[in-house]
């Protein structure tokens, strides 16, 4: 970095690359402009800072920027909006490798042409620590954004995507075990690129949609209870109905507890939502529990033993399964 | 912070705060709802770094999170864009006091609102440095975007706005002065909350408008260089017409350049703007110089001979004036 300087990585960043058609103007002024066709945008931010939300020895540049823009995506995904462009801050040291960031961009670039946009604009400074900031834009289509304050009780809870897996990833890497074994792809695969499955809910045009919506970010248990308590209800869910043998084998080998990672782990970015009782869910979607008067989570009508999910700065007090997310 | 834990910090930021009307839906869900009543939106990102952007010993937390939203902001309404919404993801080390994030979330909420928009939403982790990460977002109002783009030979260059005052706070900060003198007021004033004169553009409601528009954030000269590129023209400004001899006051107490400050500070977030020659320049624009055919920027019809301001990686290559942005 301190051999080319911040503008001609900018420059070596964004050569090539063809913005969607959502973005009017892009790179190369004081500010991007993009389309809002709704008359609204929805917007979300996250950072995410080496050696706490990621590795460089755990993952690639490119796949660092993926889950990047997976998980800022996910979010606007999880208000019913469709991704139409993102912005990112980077800050990195000065000895940073060019190719680090040319990864971290064609990572960032990749995830946000799959999830429908492109990378409209961004900053590059100086810091000691790699720190990358993503903000993700959105369109609602002329729908009411879907919010986590829905919720009713009797309504079925639902969940599209996998859970645990990222959670799994994060304990395999931590584990010392053997990354090369094939039992473990899977885990490391999600826990480096996380696979929201958008289409769950962007494809659900016409069709019932969720009373409430989430994506499962701070983990299970945790991002439902934030739903539960927007919606002032309470929320049980089927440990049966979230049990995965592919996912136990995996705990198992690593004397873990894969119930812990699927209520608690978070990173897959799967949806969580609720449907009026008697909805039949669309593809993708499965029953996990219901909604019930009341406040507060419960497993199988008790309370969690272990930890619920991810809150910065506390981590160890409410993770158990030792994630450093 | 490490007390608290992330999800009472942000309660206790966002307490008894008011938003502004485009915000549809603020903090505590997936994602924020926007206004953009034009169809589009502007929008512009910036991170601040501690100890490289800001000092925690040079500037108070509230002026901080001022001068974070008051340099986006420059970047908005450089682009003719009214701002609406600011959304801010907040890296900081787990020591950190509490009142040092309540006071920054203080000067985001008062410079939001002088800019005309508030803070939608945002996110707060867990890094080694503290860092504030600011996306701003602006609503044309059914105009043109002014970019950097459109002047032409022949147009006035003019500012509005102060140049090398932010500069000059910075030489007081590093020179051992005496912080108290009322001779250096102004500048620690400046340099620790910029004040970009937003009326200037905000309020050319059915006056002839900038050919061309930015913000003077890496250096006027730097900055013009940008526009004069993006406008395939050169530029020429008339030393004379930047004198300050207020600032050449204090430059000559700290045995400095004032004219260098001018000319290669940045940080006051002036705005330079081409005007169609024979426009008369609406209130609080004064003319510095004039747009010609070729490339690049000269001063007095020469080639600059000190730096032209600030670029990531390299500050020391190309600010001789020593700031540390």
């Amino acid at each position: 970095m301190r051999e080319l300087g911040e503008f001609a990585v900018i420059d070596l960043i964004n050569a090539g690359r063809e913005q969607a058609a959502h973005v009017l103007l892009g790179p190369g002024d004081d500010a991007a402009v993009i389309a809002a066709p709704d008359g609204r945008f929805v917007v979300s931010t996250d950072m995410l800072v080496e050696g706490r939300h990621f590795r460089l020895d755990w993952s690639s540049p490119v796949e660092i920027g993926r889950k990047a823009i997976a998980q800022n995506a996910a979010d606007i995904v999880a208000m019913g909006a469709r991704p139409t462009a993102f912005v990112v801050a980077l800050g990195c040291p000065a000895d940073t490798a060019v190719p680090v960031i040319t990864g971290l961009a064609d990572g960032l670039w990749t995830e946000a042409s799959r999830a429908g946009g492109s990378v409209a604009g961004g900053d590059l400074v100086h810091s000691e620590q790699l720190v990358i900031s993503v903000t993700a834009f959105g369109d609602l289509g002329g729908q009411a954004a879907v919010t986590r304050s829905g919720a009713r009780a009797g309504d079925v809870v639902a969940v599209a995507g996998e859970l645990g897996w990222s959670a799994a990833g994060l304990a395999v890497l931590s584990s010392g075990a053997d990354l090369s074994a094939p039992a473990f792809a899977h885990a490391l695969a999600t826990h480096r690129v996380p696979r929201p499955p958008y289409a769950a809910v962007l494809d659900l045009t016409g069709e019932v949609g969720p009373t409430a919506l989430t994506d499962v970010s701070d983990g299970l248990l945790a991002d439902l209870g934030h739903l539960a308590a927007a919606s002032g209800v309470a929320v049980d869910v089927h440990s049966a109905a979230l049990a995965d043998p592919d996912l136990a084998a995996v705990a198992r080998s690593l004397d873990a507890d894969a119930a812990q990672w699927i209520l608690a782990g978070g990173e897959d970015h799967a949806f969580a939502g609720t449907w009026a009782a008697g909805t039949s869910l669309p593809p993708g979607w499965r029953p996990i529990g219901v909604v019930g008067a009341g406040s507060g989570v419960t497993v199988d009508g008790t309370e969690p033993a272990g930890g619920t999910g991810w809150e910065s700065f506390r981590g160890a007090d409410v993770t158990p399964t030792g994630r450093k997310r």
